[in-house]
């Protein structure tokens, strides 16, 4: 997929949100064409990206692995945490650019949807100028954990919200009264203070908690029944929609 | 796929943004193997998930087009309107039916994801209790026009609003000014109220918008440049976030 003079192709790729099966055909194609296969992944673990297309991949192409340098042991908006980050992504695009000049195709994988919150984004800001793309965009987690609640989540003229769990609670708050249908996001360290910000909005009743959405071991519940605590990263709350239908 | 005895299964599957490459590997599979495959259209029109999935079909299903009485006749709260789409619903429940009653499988198709603003969830929340269903999400329309417009949507805590462009002018300039990064849907006949919603909320210079976002004959291009006048169906209007990015 690659001539000699010329650089390489760099792939935008979603995965979908956990359902090896959840891939699109061109998605697919495209892995298996690559010469190169990189994706993001915690220190020490394989990667929920890679997990999801192992399917696919048949062992020829060159697997770059990129491993975050941290995840939560640092606040989001410290100076440390930043500048770890901004290196981390300037040696991530060293690594990929040294496989691009040498005209080899590389695709970058990302779960769920490449243009929706991924890692994906960060590094292609700072390769789009100097190498030709094609973004492929996926089926998003959170579409993947309504179909797993069975759950329409907007008719009509809803407006969807959809909103991480950092966000402060007032804040959390003021957007869920004015939603008529709502995902939360980025739970973590942040879901007792989101299902508080639920319980003020006067939408416990009708909030559903899915984890693993798609997945063989996937949980789908009543937030109510939720016990409280840290949720897992594979996690996110839905409030549907419950607008016009004739 | 179906035996003597017991009832068919329904399967709501999503065939994506417009690009025949976008269904997922799943929504293929359930595709091809279904004995009838059914799917919304304009009267007289052959219908835009037909015509994605065209690659996909052989020939030998029973297929079941379910046309819309009518679009933009009656205002869609007047009671002629919801009159006659609840007839229309629950003709196209018999139909189906019918077929599932004798122990044939459906396909139901839908463009985009089957559970964000599709048709599909009128038949779906009607048979759900009468017959076993899988739900395949899709890739939505609106992935599908940020990957056309290569536009990053959402960073780190951004929040996105996605809104029909039937809100009046204000609910739209309200939930403009309060979004990170933001959707316009329904554009059709609102397009220029949606437009000035736009400027009021001084958001022009950062509105996109996209036409057939993924289909070979796919048009970006920014807000500002585009004439005044009603839209196509398959567009929108996508005003990116600007969240943090290390």
């Amino acid at each position: 997929m690659s001539g000699a003079g010329t650089v390489g192709r760099l792939y935008g790729i979603g995965v979908g949100p956990g359902d090896p099966e959840l891939l699109t055909v061109k998605a697919v194609r495209l892995i298996q064409a690559a010469t190169v296969v990189s994706y993001f992944a915690k220190a020490g673990r394989r990667g929920n990206a890679r997990g999801i297309v192992d399917r696919w991949l048949d062992g020829t192409a060159t697997e770059i692995p990129l491993h975050y340098p941290m995840t939560t042991e640092h606040r989001f908006d410290s100076p440390v945490y930043v500048a770890t980050l901004a290196a981390f992504y300037e040696a991530a695009v060293g690594v990929l650019s040294a496989h691009l000049d040498a005209g080899r195709d590389v695709a970058l994988l990302s779960e769920g949807d490449p243009l929706f919150y991924g890692s994906f984004m960060h590094l292609y800001i700072r390769l789009r100028g100097r190498y030709p793309v094609t973004l492929v965009p996926g089926v998003t987690g959170m579409a993947g954990c309504w179909a797993a609640a069975g759950q329409p989540m907007t008719w009509g003229d809803d407006t969807l919200v959809v909103m991480p769990g950092t966000l402060p609670l007032a804040g959390l708050v003021e957007r869920l009264s004015t939603a008529h249908a709502t995902v939360v996001m980025k739970l973590g360290q942040n879901f007792d203070k989101v299902r508080t910000a639920i319980e003020h909005a006067g939408l416990l009743s009708r909030a559903i908690y899915v984890e693993r959405g798609t997945m063989d071991d996937e949980i789908v519940m009543p937030l109510a029944n939720k016990a409280a605590g840290p949720a897992p990263y594979f996690s996110l709350i839905l409030i549907p929609g419950e607008g016009r239908r004739p």
